[in-house]
């Protein structure tokens, strides 16, 4: 089959469909009533052998009266792969686990005049709460997507005016940056660079907190060193900013730093005697980077919980600003007198 | 609302049901027929200010026609939090995006009763195809729990002879072991140590490729010096590693490797002089680890790619093994003579 045949209608052979009881009766030889009876656990009025047959085939066909007794909850993300998304995800799914709800994530398509109508099928014929991971442009475009009355919580993202008091649960990442750099003013660095991540949906609230604090200390915030969102772009980075002079960085996430930290040592410049490094996230493997990493630690997986909690209607806030905190480690230490 | 409710389904109010017809009819108050013409586009047979006025009701309402010309597919997965789940997860996103496929991935419970129950409501009215990441006990457990008929592919896992040849892609990671072992040994190392990650619904094929390839060389493999998931056991296992005399370690995965090379660091240990560390992965952090780490290439975005394909049917194969190899960076020397 063809790539093309896929999208055809027509071309696209649909070769299962959910069972009917009628589907189950046929297949067992036996009238839809005695499958009815033989399917009604502990009202035994088929005749036994009819009762195994019949629930043998039912299981195997994958019938079901679809009791709607699970709560069903469905998250909407656009990917996977980067630190905030799993990490956050994670938290969900243990929080949906604890709160008994089958849980599905539904991944945006880029393609808004697919997207509402993948949404509309992903929701399904019950659902009874939403959270949107609100990342990146298409989490915020899903909020408009969404139909009205559906029970929803955003995980991530920021309250803004416009936002209409949406629940949500998020870590103030403006915060992070302002305490990471407040930190490196305070040993004594006045030329901090900034490798960023790029801006999605939304300016990049790291770079503007690192921007107010430079400005707010009558120092001088440089353009971004670099921009993206890997360790291969950290690496990279690491000549352009023994270059600029910064005697310490603030990276946007852990994944450049980490990436940075390798850059500079193969550049020849030790961390923190020549250069302090800090990071946002604390990723599983910033305690193991060398030096280990100090960084912003972003509790993703709470904020899932928060998130889960706040849709289902377990908890009586509307909104729940997650803590952020500075895990000091050994990437940062005093400029060089 | 107690998170005991969540579970009565008496006491659970849901707060939305997908809106009928006549919901967006009663909402605009205009006839069901009228409502259905407004909605019919092109065909503008009810007033035109009506129109208008239906079609917005029905777009914040949710009210879709759900015409299943989209092809639906469902993942099922056990987690997110690790390598392979979401490097797997990441390939499946991008080909469901190239084939136009909507895609849900379907979380399994825990619970046996309940996982089935909820894995059927997340087939909900229709699904086209179904991919099992297969990597531990739950994806395992799922394939038993799914309905005759559906097109199914499997992520991941192993061929086994007991699994009805199943469609499925993999990686060889037995023969990942064997390579990296082997390498080790061609570098003249004789006392190569284990670190390994937890046997999930099947044994270790990691672990299994080193004892062979040190049995086939007469050479004794001891039991792996620690089993865990995170870097953390890796840390952990860096002094228990050098008490026992190894010149070389092969981790079942690259964030262990990470975590020992952090741990041999500050234990005083020099990789690669005083011994050789060999991961399993290539986790993008593997490049910029200290030293760079050595590491057997394991493409799971890949596996997420050929598994979409079999499931689709676009691809005339069943089986799709996909190639490992060794990433040589500077982790792993000779041994000291």
């Amino acid at each position: 089959m063809s790539q093309s045949d896929v999208h055809g209608q027509e071309l696209w052979p649909r070769p299962w469909r959910p069972p009917t009881l009628a589907d189950v009766a046929r297949r067992a030889g036996v009238s839809k009533a005695t499958a009815s009876r033989a399917l009604a656990a502990g009202r035994a009025t088929a005749r036994p052998a009819a009762t195994g047959c019949v629930q043998r085939i039912a299981r195997r066909l994958g019938y079901t009266t679809r009791r709607p007794d699970l709560p069903r909850l469905l998250v909407l993300s656009s990917g996977l792969a980067r630190t905030g998304y799993w990490a956050t995800l994670s938290g969900v799914l243990e929080a949906a686990q604890e709160h008994g709800t089958d849980l599905s994530i539904h991944v945006l398509s880029a393609s808004p005049a697919r997207r509402r109508e993948a949404l509309l099928q992903a929701l399904g014929t019950r659902v009874d709460a939403v959270v949107v991971l609100e990342f990146d442009s298409l989490g915020l475009a899903a909020l408009h997507d969404l139909p009205e009355g559906l029970p929803l919580a955003v995980a991530g993202g920021y309250p803004r005016p416009d936002d209409g008091g949406l629940k949500r649960a998020w870590t103030d990442d403006h915060a992070g940056a302002v305490m990471a750099c407040e930190h490196l003013l305070g040993l004594g660095h006045t030329r901090v660079a900034y490798v960023g991540v790029p801006s999605a949906g939304h300016p990049d609230p790291r770079l503007a907190g690192w921007r107010e604090v430079m400005a707010g200390a009558g120092l001088e915030a440089p353009e971004p060193v670099a921009t993206g969102w890997g360790a291969t772009t950290g690496e990279r980075a690491a000549a352009a900013l023994t270059r600029s002079g910064a005697t310490a960085v603030l990276c946007g996430n852990d994944d450049l730093a980490i990436g940075l930290l390798s850059g500079l040592a193969r550049a020849g410049a030790r961390v923190p005697d020549d250069i302090s490094v800090v990071g946002v996230d604390d990723h599983p493997h910033a305690g193991a980077a060398t030096p280990p990493l100090t960084t912003v630690r972003l509790d993703f997986a709470r904020v899932g919980q928060e998130a889960v909690a706040l849709a289902l209607g377990t908890r009586s806030e509307e909104r729940v600003e997650v803590p952020v905190e500075l895990v000091e480690r050994e990437s940062v230490g005093r400029p060089r007198p």
